[in-house]
């Protein structure tokens, strides 16, 4: 079998990476350094190189490390996007994933081989993106609100020891809307992905217990 | 750039297509007519063709058609599985459609291309598997019983129009336990997409109403 770019299309891979940010739900968007599409704005990905990596997972993991030197504490395969006319160089898949950041790592970002990065509000970015990337964030922005309105707590995107309103405020921010907090808080009661620890903090009027992850949790469940 | 094995992976699309047979829930397996894996039992698959196929999906349209002459009612993408080891012709990529059958539509399969076809038990397909279809078809599974557990209706593997005992039979049948019969009526009473019709079949007891699917029905939603 001869490869040729007929039997064989571009891969890339490309992360939503979201956390969040004074209450308001963020998206990582590099500017592009390289053509296609220079300067435009871009969720961070990168090619699949079968040399290196050992999966789609990895490659994204290995995206994310070169552009902007993270480890993720939750990246999940969101959909993949695909056709002769997403990307100039030729018939494309590009595999997105979901990537979930802990709030004290945003600080830790390296810009590295891109021009400038942005946590841009991931509702309204801003910016025009290249390629399909705005239907990319879109697309992954659908599935993580879904999963926190079908009960998945993200968790990964908390402090290791977290308060109750941490929580809520990280859920609401990503659904967009206020929740009720005795009903946020009756559904919380006796969930296994939360574990009560005997420390807490000063709160707004008395002092709030801190909570840690349960053990084996994952957002994607 | 030089196209090589290298820098471009395989791309294949495989599809679980199932649907409901006597009360229970079924996968289709072809067996393969060609070498790698010659005669072992797989979901249907096939290679991505960019000279062909519009999209992956397109592809995986194409596939079923070639392979088994069908167009399905519903056709949605799983995930992807990809690394060095899932295909002894090299490092490759598959991307995992499922897709639900009407009923009615099983006898119309013309066996294309493969040595044989079968409707297997989804749960226990009881053929050591080619490739990684075993944990392929698992994922799929695990995604179809996680949705209509959640409350998705998998109408598109009813006939057009249909009683609410064929559709809880249905259900039952994919989630592998049987359902109270009050609390899914009751679930469904308003919903929008089942729509009544003035139309009754005979039943055990009496009559039963047959409904239809709401306009704009999607199982994905």
């Amino acid at each position: 079998m001869v490869p040729s770019e007929t039997l064989f299309p571009l891969v890339t891979v490309d992360v939503a990476l979201f956390t969040v940010i004074d209450d308001s739900l963020r998206v990582l968007l590099v500017q592009r350094a390289l053509e296609p599409e220079r300067r435009r704005w871009a969720l961070p990905g990168g090619m699949l190189k079968p040399a290196l990596d050992g999966s789609l997972e990895a490659a994204a993991r290995r995206v994310l490390q070169r552009k902007v030197s993270v480890d993720v504490a939750h990246l999940e395969e969101v959909c993949t996007f695909s056709g002769a006319d997403r990307d100039p160089r030729g018939w494309s898949i590009a595999v997105l994933f979901c990537a979930l950041l802990q709030k004290d790592q945003v600080n830790a970002l390296v810009r590295d081989k891109v021009e400038a990065l942005e946590w841009a509000d991931a509702t309204n970015p801003g910016h025009r993106m290249a390629f399909d990337h705005a239907l990319q964030l879109q697309t992954a922005l659908a599935r993580l609100r879904a999963r926190v309105a079908a009960k998945a707590l993200p968790l990964h995107m908390l402090p290791e020891r977290f308060t109750l309103t941490q929580l809520q405020r990280t859920c609401e921010a990503i659904l967009g809307h206020p929740l009720d907090k005795s009903a946020f808080r009756r559904r919380l009661k006796d969930s296994p992905d939360l574990v009560e620890l005997d420390e807490f903090v000063r709160g707004a009027q008395r002092p709030a217990q801190l909570y840690r992850a349960g053990d084996g949790f994952s957002f994607s469940g």
